[in-house]
């Protein structure tokens, strides 16, 4: 918990979701006191549970669009960590307004409010998803143009932007995190949650989205908090910068169902596949990290991609956690 | 005028302003049916006076917040070209709204008209000061990670990604072109108006912001319109790309002044530098862009920055626009 120690006041958005729940028992431990900030729209307080039962912990439930709220209750903090989004991809493709008002407007109302009440430091949650289909693969962070295929792509990529020119124009620090496949339990989507809800319909089949061939990077959230921390704290005086975080490690996604299946003890289930490149309109048939920049500043995910959906599917299925 | 023929039914936001005007009358010029959409909030009527005479032109004076007007309008056309925005970017630094709605939420605003009427292309004017202060130089459209230091090339850098987002999802096809310093007749701002406007007041000595050893590239406006066509003809089928549009020559702001001195006939004109290495907060000392991607389809500005300033320069005190 090293790593987690002397951050200052913390304001964490999401805070009530899978990462950002994760986030502030990390931060706790590390002895910081700690404000969450979640709508409770796909979070919940459960989450919170242990968190609550510290002193140094207090929960606000409010909307990143209630500017009011978020700048209050953002007074007398030092570090703003932004997780708070949309989380359902798909759902932002078939109404553009979800991502654009969750994410742009949401990362901009968060900066507004830091700038009003002078809190200087913002680590904020990217995503894969600004590099699009990127030609360059493994990707590194120097990387462009960025061409997002999903809003919620463009959205997080609207928020880096934003992030950059407040840190320059208004004397704060930045640093932003690109984050490939983060699992591990309390997350409530992804392929994994799906095939463990599918497979305790139908242990005998399992449908698969596209041809069974995308292949992406997965990480465990303990390694993505550690690097979160890690990089805030070595990776130097730049005003704003930028970090893939997530592993140069890849798994197909039938290599994923294999795994999701061993771990449940099945055999011989049959896949059916529905065909093409991509699971669903905006979905990344193959995204490989370039992970050099932040090999240079020492961190490394502990797990590897395959390593890390075994890890995450065990704990889902012997978690209290309902899926499907 | 080749390059602007069968365009197909044009929608120009920005239409009044320095660049969408000239556009308008390109289009027109090759046959076009064109709307144009203008707040005038920047724009003047009067630039659009030999527009209006054509009957092929209908101007429509409303803002980009205002969807249903938006959407009303751009009923029944082919293709947007999309220039309006905040032109004033130190301003938007002041106050951060100014660019998030007229850059960020007019963007998405025009995407969501096109979406709504089946409008199926679009031109977009995007800027290098996506590129922030970028290490590369010559700059290319590969560069990453983009850091903008101003709400604007922040607000510009959203537009791209949203752009992108869209003509994926829906269909649609965009080209994204990052626009150098352009110049010309009509211009309001920079520093070539700047400077004229100074000397006219005072032709004995010239403040020039910063250590006067900021360097950019200029290029006219007729060849940024020629270059807007050629790339949209001529580069190909993908969904959506980026373009660099300007010269890979700059000129340094003494040089500049050098020019407009010597174009307005002034001798021996004492230069107070108000020292650092840049005009204003956000202003990006040394922009130099590399042009391979437009020279590969066949497009070069005409003039370098240098004959562009001074070409510029001569127009602007010959025109019968106020200066100052």
């Amino acid at each position: 918990m090293e790593l987690a120690g002397n951050m200052g006041r913390c304001f964490v958005t999401g805070a009530a979701g899978f990462i950002g729940s994760h986030l502030v028992e990390y931060l706790l431990a590390g002895g910081n006191a700690v404000t969450g900030y979640d709508n409770l729209s796909s979070g919940k307080k459960v989450w919170l549970e242990s968190a609550a039962t510290n002193r140094q912990f207090q929960f606000v439930e409010a909307d990143l669009l209630d500017e009011a709220r978020l700048t209050g209750a953002m007074e007398g903090h030092d570090v703003v960590f932004h997780l708070g989004a949309n989380t359902d991809i798909p759902l932002g493709n078939q109404d553009p307004r979800i991502d654009f008002e969750n994410c742009i407007k949401g990362t901009f109302n968060v900066l507004q409010a830091m700038r009003t009440v002078n809190t200087r430091r913002i680590l904020f949650a990217s995503s894969s998803t600004v590099y699009g289909e990127h030609p360059i693969r493994p990707t590194p962070e120097t990387s462009g143009p960025l061409l997002p295929i999903t809003h919620y792509g463009a959205g997080k990529l609207a928020g880096e932007g934003l992030v950059s020119s407040f840190c320059d124009l208004y004397g704060m620090r930045g640093w932003v995190y690109r984050f490939g496949n983060v699992v591990g339990p309390r997350m409530g989507h992804g392929v994994i949650f799906d095939f463990i809800r599918k497979l305790r319909q139908d242990p005998m089949a399992l449908e698969i989205l596209g041809d069974g061939n995308q292949e992406k990077n997965y990480f465990l959230v303990e390694d993505c908090i550690e690097g979160i921390l890690h990089a805030s704290r070595y990776a130097g005086e730049a005003s704003c910068q930028v970090f893939n975080l997530g592993t140069d490690s890849t798994v197909r996604v039938t290599e994923v169902a294999n795994i999701v299946e061993s771990e449940m003890g099945l055999h011989g289930v049959v896949h059916h596949f529905t065909g093409g490149d991509r699971g669903w309109p905006g979905d990344v048939p193959i995204v490989s990290y370039d992970m050099h920049k932040m090999e240079s500043l020492g961190w490394r995910a502990r797990a590897s991609s395959a390593e890390a959906v075994r890890i995450a599917t065990r704990r889902l299925l012997s978690s209290a956690q309902p899926v499907g």
